[in-house]
């Protein structure tokens, strides 16, 4: 039985850059707002992750393709060359908006690549090169630092088919189950649920990301109370190629 | 500034049937819960409202059309009939698996149509006729019974293109903003923002979601401790078919 979950944002964390220890930075805020507990799953924006681990391309140094200055439209060909860098191919365009599948499989605006202006500079974010992994780490250096083991979702916000605005997603996961597979089980009612499959990553990253907020400067949150212990992957979230009916 | 945000379960709702006071429910349910606060919101599973409001067909007594034979596949044909009769369109067939938009304009599986055994019957439950209206009919009626004004979201669980698993959406929304627009803010690093539009009404119900869990009869929740009041509409997180990129 569930109880109350609370999510609690994780403030005072300083403008990143490469190399800084996020997970100590975490700890720090966690610390501030009482401390972490035992379940605990804290979300991190993706940004925060990448600029720790210098996933930054000064716009300036960058040379268009003529493949990128075509997709460009009115847009920034050097924008377009960098998401074409990240991208295993171009779902669909509409310049300037390109929904393209990372090479890590995602499908999102942009490849997830993101503007930003990192001192003074125009630069792009990337997403981390491996998201799992970025949240193996700050499992990793987390529980060493606490002493405490924690879940870890590095999370962004994607735009969806069919519907307005974005909802933020679940990139990379570590120590909690990415997906909760109720097939098989039982409603109230006694009826057997089939192919019934929860996002629960998602809804945790999004539950987040009422807290944090793109102009407040607040890159974390902690979601508390859910008992959700277990090696999901973030790249669990995604649709296998065959079972995709919308490319 | 956003603080701590709560996501409280509301239990002890018993099985619903058309014409029950659901409203009333809530109310009871939530004083169970300490009572609803002023900025609560109400998230409901849109399968509780769809049963006050007699949404439920008896599959014994659907008479399935040719198409919905040849929709079918090796599925239940009488399922498939009740599906096209919701629908605008089939925007994507693997039977059994029907993607749909609704005579709503929501696109999702199987027009919203959700199989039940209310009462012994197999039975199928559809989306309400206008969500927004339910959500409408809720807050009004609990602000009179309370003497309260909380937002009102009827949620239901949507797969999603490229990704695995469902995560709950608001079909229906009163008195909160439904999309935050961020378009010309600006970030903590002074960058303006462009084109950012957060589906927070869709993180919301996720939220609500985590509490919620089909599996142990609890139809809704309260999200507490959100800045959220509006006249939002869950229309408006409909994305316009001139914008769709994805039929």
């Amino acid at each position: 039985m569930t109880g109350d979950v609370r999510v609690i944002p994780l403030r005072g964390i300083p403008e990143l850059d490469e190399g800084d220890d996020l997970a100590a930075l975490l700890v720090d805020a966690a610390a501030r707002a009482g401390g972490f507990e035992g379940d605990d799953v804290v979300v991190v924006a993706q940004k925060a992750v990448s600029k720790v681990e210098g996933r930054v391309v000064d716009l300036a140094e960058v040379e268009p393709s003529s493949s990128a200055h075509e997709l460009a439209g009115g847009g920034d060909p050097r924008r377009v060359e960098v998401i074409l860098r990240e991208s295993r191919e171009i779902v669909r365009s509409r310049p300037p908006l390109v929904i393209a599948e990372t090479l890590h499989g995602f499908v999102c605006a942009s490849a997830g690549v993101d503007a930003s202006n990192a001192k003074g500079h125009d630069t792009l974010v990337l997403l981390p090169v491996d998201p799992d992994a970025s949240a193996d780490r700050l499992c990793d250096r987390i529980r060493k630092l606490a002493g405490i083991g924690v879940g870890v979702i590095v999370s962004d916000s994607f735009g969806r088919a069919w519907r307005q605005g974005t909802t933020d997603v679940a990139l990379g996961v570590s120590g909690i189950v990415a997906l909760r597979d109720l097939t098989g089980e039982r409603d109230s009612m006694g009826y057997e649920l089939h192919a019934t499959e929860i996002a629960i990553a998602d809804e945790i990253a999004g539950a987040a990301q009422l807290v944090m907020g793109k102009t407040d400067g607040i890159p974390a949150a902690i979601v508390r109370g859910l008992a959700v212990e277990g090696d999901g992957r973030g790249s669990d979230l995604l649709m296998p190629r065959e079972r995709d009916l919308f490319r």
